[in-house]
């Protein structure tokens, strides 16, 4: 049994006992949803109907592509349903002979709208909507990465650590001398590599710009690593995988700005610091926070996120969150802590974390870099 | 009174109209919303809520950001309502004063589970989500573009064209080798003249490559321009605004690639005979399936699609659509015919098209390039 039919076996068990006979997932533009790829290996623009009989029906946009990425048991071109979701979904209850009152879930973030459509056209169906769904199911399976993920995590982390290494060496030597420099190095020997490409657009900011959380446009032909604080916030795909990494680059700095960096470094080790197995992740949020605090500074934005197919996934890591995870092994997540302001620029560092059964291992080798 | 007065005093007087007290626009990861850079200028990850007394408050992640690019009234960081849209929608109903009863119309993205929070949070208002609403009024205003609109798309397509030669001028010199040789020049000549970025992930597939409609990866190291057919479909956004072409580059083709090629070019013209303002735009597209269906080839995806803020907006181009609109001057989208065969590849020609009081205007210079 390979890992997609392991997959699809949990999820079929789980509709057995939640008494739903079919559920499916989209994924398109604007509603992207990796969970087609984590059950079939199918990257993108499809539906993907699961039935309680423990049969897969995957209606991708471009069929040529699924016959080499997909193991869904049949495929059906969307066009054939004018890449309308109703008409896709009505064809695939007839498929599967759904017995009338038959439970039908769609996706969660199906528009109220949208639902509306679905409870005139499906009259003789149960259709569900709920936040608490095979789609948040999965999302909670994913949290814990098998040894293949985690296989994979690492080899995209060990090509994330090359290229860190080799932008400091350009940055360093001059080579590198605007934001549009840092990023060609960046996706051009990310995809020499066999990355499928950059996680999300990389943010380049140099000091005029840093003091932005994400920098807008990410990245322009301004000068990158001169006098100041210079952010570089990239990661890479691998087989689907994500890393997610930043560096801050410092050169002459100003006492505020040596001071930022200084306790953005000591944030980060301070995070480390609370990542036992069982701990809940929150804590390493909160030890930030009463660092900060100490010197009336306060992060902008969460501690850090899970990473995998999604660059965002969950566990996410904040202060008082009202959703909690305790740390266990096969999580995979960032950390970065970071400082803004207006006149002195910003200052974050970012790495990717794995929990081990004997506690954390850092994947990747981001550092604040002193020039 | 600046382009986004205007555009603001539209949207009040619709409200006032469907007696509206507050709409909000969400733009966030996996929501993108460019009504909010449509309306004031901040380009992304926000809320932004409009009263029907006329006024407008912006709430975003990054308020560093929106200092320098909004437009908005009154600007209150997410960060204070812990990025939770419910605790936001709660701020602004009682800083815009909101009489209980008013309408307060939410996105129609909202998803049903949503949807049911917004209900049982608000229960002193009448909560309206539906898919005729503020949003979809905005979408039909942004088809035709206004003059400055339209000046920023020319400069636009201007640096596009620029991008287009340099890349039949290496492909032909033999500097561009791989499909990364080709994104690389685009990215680097896109940002150097001073545009934001890609308009979308750019698809350079190699003759290995290009039979699918959209490449998986969007590219990587493998080669591009050799012999068979090779498909480039970029876009750059300058001042927010995209463009969207796609060459195909044809290498000792052979009969059934010439064929295709030769068709593809056929299907341009004929879709650009149809450009008849008060002509319904739905008519080119049935002219490019008449010409394929006369050597039994069908097109795989629309024929074209409205560019702008956003790289597919209104108006989309496809045959049978439910949605009918009559060509009109202003409008700007794309035309872009195609064919794709497991065995020969494929081939694809877009370009950017402008209505005009006399007509339309090519505004991209894309083409087939035999080399």
């Amino acid at each position: 049994m390979n890992r997609y039919q392991q997959r699809l076996e949990i999820i079929y068990d789980w509709m057995t006992e939640e008494r739903i006979s079919l559920v499916f997932f989209e994924d398109a533009e604007g509603r992207r949803d990796t969970a087609i790829r984590w059950l079939t290996g199918h990257p993108c623009d499809a539906l993907l109907f699961l039935s309680v009989d423990r049969k897969s029906l995957l209606v991708p946009w471009d069929v040529n592509l699924a016959k080499v990425f997909s193991m869904a048991e049949a495929i059906v071109p969307y066009n054939e349903f004018k890449r309308e979701p109703l008409k896709a979904v009505k064809f695939a209850a007839d498929f599967f002979k759904l017995p009338s009152g038959s439970k039908i879930e769609i996706p969660p973030v199906t528009s109220y709208p949208g639902f509306l459509n679905f409870i005139e056209e499906f009259p003789l169906f149960d259709i569900i909507c709920r936040k608490t769904c095979a789609a948040s199911f999965i999302k909670e399976l994913r949290i814990i990465k098998d040894e293949e993920e985690i296989a994979i995590i690492r080899k995209a982390a060990d090509i994330t650590n090359i290229i860190i290494h080799l932008l400091e060496k350009n940055v360093r030597s001059g080579k590198i001398k605007t934001e549009a420099d840092a990023v060609m190095l960046i996706e051009y020997e990310a995809r020499k590599r066999g990355c499928e490409g950059a996680s999300f657009d990389i943010l380049a900011a140099g000091p005029e710009r840093s003091f932005c959380i994400h920098a807008f446009p990410s990245y322009t032909g301004a000068s990158f690593g001169g006098q100041g604080l210079s952010i570089l916030d990239f990661g890479i795909r691998y087989c689907g995988y994500c890393t997610d990494v930043t560096l801050t680059f410092v050169r002459d700095a100003s006492r505020q700005q040596k001071k930022m960096a200084n306790l953005v470094d000591e944030a980060f080790e301070d995070a480390l610091d609370m990542l036992v197995n069982g701990n809940n992740i929150s804590d390493a949020s909160m030890a930030v926070d009463r660092l900060f605090a100490k010197t009336k500074k306060q992060m902008a934005h969460g501690l850090g996120h899970g990473i995998g197919l999604d660059v965002h996934e969950y566990p996410y890591i904040k202060s008082n969150s009202a959703e909690q995870w305790a740390l266990s092994p096969g999580m995979v997540f960032t950390l970065e802590p970071g400082l803004y302001d207006p006149i002195h620029g910003g200052c974050r560092l970012e790495n990717d974390i794995l929990m081990t059964e004997d506690g954390y291992e850092v994947l990747t080798e981001a550092s604040i870099i002193w020039l």
